[in-house]
């Protein structure tokens, strides 16, 4: 089976806190053994893939000197250029120490914000150094209990100057880096602001230098809220905003779960590479999870994640080939071909024209979808038995 | 208690097809009479209502003649001129008749996505003729069940021309209208294109004239995806989008019940209303809802959503004048005033100087957030015992 | 792919109310053409099925005369003749008519109690005549939207008392049928009464003849409340409940779907199929499912049912044939075999001895348990790349 | 304000882990000073409670000496003692230690099922020593991610076993301790066993003592699975099960958050107060919940909760005495009285009577049922403006 093994050439990427992760939960102790930082980028390197993300501390404590910052960031830079692995994303962690219980950004006090600015500084100045060309925001502490506590249109705007701040700092810096902001609905707190990749993609269009900004979805984020992964990655895609993916699995609509990419919903997981590989998306395929809490270590964990999306890469291939489907499909789409472009450019005489037009919707909704017999196709495909 | 009885000041409107509403649903048939439009019309007139708003085919059939249609609107036309009843807001029925059922603007049959256009046409004209000013765009047939059928990015596209075309017409033809985009994220599709707040903000930057172009978010579609309504109501607010308002109840997450406004959380209800005065919103505060299919007319009904509505209102002032929780709230966010404005504006002086910052995050970590004592007066002043 | 053609062998059996659906939902007409029972119930015997399931007013309208009745049971007898399919269940509508429309055995009115009790005996009639020996209670209307109106203990004592009555009908009859009861959490009301299969098995247990009754799980009706199918199968089969089961698709946490079993998530699928096998389930494996509003006839629709679940049924073989997967299993449950059994009885000499066992909890703690790898090899093979 | 002070004879308890959380989750560090379980006992007699519930490992670590162990006794003896604060419920942590990562009852390994077994049954001796006559089970770890890994019929067999066995320790010791099996639908793993208020109480059906079995259900737990407290509480209540109550606060269908009770949906917080209120429950109101991470000591957490609590006693007896709202309740329950026994006891003579009683259902259903003007009545009560 090795015509699943991935190669740097696959553009696979993994956040390096999910290999780091120990198995605490809200109501356990850690499972795991601590793995070094270093450890899992050679251990990610060595499984064929092109990069690592990681947070500023994944790499060094939040309370270390700059000596022993420099000393961390040796030991990457010589396995980076031991393995050819690449720093492909950063970011910050602005979520786990108490400063940040109430919001980093949108914390009511403004010396937390800029602790949470000059944080970010810091680290951008990393990630350029390390060669990262995206710099994620997960504001995981952006958010409330208790709202009459907060005007939403006020920590927006806290939101908002911080961004266009960095933004500036970047421009400035000339870092070749562009920002990726990526939403969740809730947890760890009860509701996160900015919560789907709509919401991020509209605050995006609010920034001085929107050019520079675009979004991070995360398929289990997307899923916490209910929605149809593959409609949100395709709606960044189309923005011309999708910088960064995070896979991962979820069952919808419960706590964040951080599964193997695949581990829940076949054909989500399916249509999600399909829509890269159909829009030649260019950027790297990351992922955004952790080892179930029973696992011993991770390195089970992370081949799964790389094969499954190599498995799915080549059902994606069959299914653009297979002929019964794709017969149904230009059926489907085969309606009124020269009605197709008729509203593409508006005129005074085309809206008398359209106006004007006989259109029976009785006789238009007669019309025959064979969509069972097409999402039948597919599942057999998927299973492997058409 | 006439102290909460609503008068056309508050600018509360209804639509009329809720009070038309039979009580019909999937698995049953209709449990009320029919009301006519124009009874519907006067009977919020006589409530107190500023406005009504309304489908085209809740006023006329799909296939009256014009003539019918005609007379339709003078009997509409005279009930407003004899209540002073305005119409506020008008929208296209595009998804009740066969020939929606695989989408309007997203069928893959381009004459279905004419004959969609050509409703809203004619529509726009009756809704110019009328006054209404704003003009809904809810997708109800936009969506799919299934995703390998068509391409999230083309279907965009097709969403797109015809938006665009339609904005051509309204400029061309001088009309004062805006429209606004109404998010659902599910029912009657498997999943509903453009889900949220978020989604609509982002796709109106991608039109050619978005300045014509807003949102009109709807309580409970956004209870359904279990998103915060105070979140994105303000977002809508925040960019300037927010054209009207759709407030009803809605438990979250399971099929569109479109409840009374308030009869679900309490506390929700109470910070829409809150968003929407601390703000100064101008529009209309439309209701869409309907009557539990248990009743037997829609009048005690409408009457409680209006009432609920005013009450809320006077909490909202009691809220905003109640000592104990202003000097909270000023407590909460009186920390570090002198350095709240450092990011305001970008300079390589300001960001050097926040770089070398000293912020000791043990230090701000450590500051007291009374957050449940705020949140428990809060709850007293809701329930009337503070 | 012949060798996925189903069989009365199989027991499949399908609602014909799902075949009899038009494609009305709450915000549109019907988009397909009547069918009529006789002609849902050929179809099913001509496609392997073994069993169709039946409401009264799937086959005689609610008001027929007793001869209008009679007449659709000499031609239901016939094709059951000709075709040999069995009528496998029966239940009754007690949800469409208005009389409904605040609950049928829950109503505040006792006459609208008594009229469903005698809508139940009369059909019960018809069922021992069809020789159905499963008849089922659905109670579409057993909810509420406003709590302050009934208290929930009253109306559990309400069905209680209907069903008790009931038991004792078909007692006294001689009919050889069991009643089966279906959880649904909401929809049609804002909740239901007794909204999941372990509240239902619960319920059971206060009746006068519990053995008269079980339980028949449905998919979607699951999913509805975001539990796990696989789950909720097992516990009413373990407690010897589980009498009949509808199997479909739908999206987890939202409106009632009704989809294509197998169209949704491939996992639980898999998963019911494997319960029923690796148990012998002897029932009927029934399909309570309707085609997509698109569609513009059932019978893609129906086969794909059958196909997919009888490819399940394969890949269950393969799995449980599977021998890496078998000795993952193996060791999985391989652990200390001599205390298997300690605990199965109890004396005091046990306790004491279990109370001073020395069991070093960082010790079984280090125990290594692939799931990470078994997951994945049930991908592959479901994939079909194992 | 001092109308809502909390007393013993309300019969508050608490948890007191809830005082003793300090704020760590997932994505975070704690952020509040540990608390004594010495100090949290002083603390919440202070307040008016009642008593107090415990896990074995609040008071003594997971490794603690016997003599450790019986220290800590000593003190919390003293502590009741000195202020009559009561050990109402005491309960076992299995969950939290490595060992359990797969489960505690439900564990592959024997090994870790005994010495969950052994766990409760040290702990049984220091609950019966303290009084707690009840005991609580709630299984965090008795679940999967991995469905394919355990049968989930044999792991009901496992877990069943060690009930049984407790339970015949608990008789065999002559302890005066009923059971309370607590469900929660998911997390900490990624579906637990026996989900819901039903699935448990069936499931003590098949228990050897089922007498000695009850629930203690959680509001958050229940609204984990979009279900409705008031009905869920109601069915344990109507069974007889309901040993003790935990209620707290939670927004549906997310992440675990323990909430405030009343600090979500009043409504429901008002219909649980009122259920048990209504049927005279005489078991302990307890809390399981903890402050908001934001927080810096739990003080004004723990009275808002037995304050909310106490208010809504005093709404319930207005509701119960409120003129208007009996009166409508009145009507609603009055229709047809003569009827209202018929079905009581089965007789053959009333069957045929029922089976040819006349009953018009469009005249039943024309029957007006004023439950917009009975909720909205409700919503004035519980905003204060009746």
């Amino acid at each position: 089976m090795s015509k699943f093994a991935p190669t740097p050439n696959d553009k696979f990427a993994f956040g390096i806190w999910g290999i780091q992760n120990r198995g605490r939960d809200p109501f356990g102790d850690a499972t795991r053994p601590a793995v070094s930082a270093i450890d899992a980028i050679r251990g990610l390197a060595e499984r064929g893939c092109y990069g690592f993300e990681f947070h500023d501390n994944d790499l060094w404590p939040i309370d270390a000197t700059p000596a022993a910052r420099d000393a961390v960031l040796r030991d990457v830079r010589k396995v980076m250029a031991d393995t050819g692995i690449k720093a492909t994303m950063a970011t910050t962690n602005c979520f786990y120490h108490p400063v940040f219980k109430d919001g980093a950004f949108t914390s009511t006090d403004p010396a937390v914000r800029l602790y949470a600015t000059q944080k970010v500084m810091r680290c951008l100045d990393v990630a350029a150094e390390l060669g990262a060309g995206v710099y994620v925001f997960w504001g995981g502490r952006e958010g409330v209990e208790v709202d009459v506590a907060k005007d939403p249109i006020t920590t927006a705007g806290w939101f908002r100057d911080a961004l266009n701040f960095l933004c500036e700092y970047v421009l400035t810096q000339g870092y070749d880096i562009k920002f990726s902001l990526e939403p969740k609905p809730n947890e760890p707190r009860g509701d996160l602001y900015l919560p789907t990749v709509g919401s991020m993609l509209a605050f995006i269009g609010t920034l001085d230098n929107p050019e520079m900004v675009g979004v991070n979805p995360e398929t289990a984020h997307i899923k916490m809220a209910g929605l149809n992964p593959y409609h949100e990655f395709a709606q960044a895609l189309d923005a011309g905003k999708l910088l960064d993916v995070h896979l991962n699995g979820q069952k919808p609509l419960r706590y964040d779960q951080d599964l193997s990419f695949g581990s829940d919903d076949l054909r989500e997981a399916f249509l999600t590479i399909k829509l890269l590989k159909d829009h030649d998306y260019s950027g790297t395929i990351g992922f955004d999870a952790h080892p179930y809490r029973t696992e011993s270590d991770p390195w089970d964990f992370v081949e799964r994640n790389l094969r499954t999306a190599k498995i799915l890469m080549d059902k994606v291939r069959q299914f653009n080939e297979n002929r019964q489907i794709q017969d149904l499909l230009a059926e489907l789409h085969g309606a009124h071909p020269e009605l197709a472009d008729m509203t593409k450019k508006y005129s005074s005489a085309t809206a008398t024209k359209l106006k004007n037009l006989e259109l029976d919707p009785d006789h238009l909704a007669a019309r025959r979808l064979p969509l069972e017999r097409l999402d039948q196709l597919f599942t057999e495909l998927l299973l492997g038995v058409l």
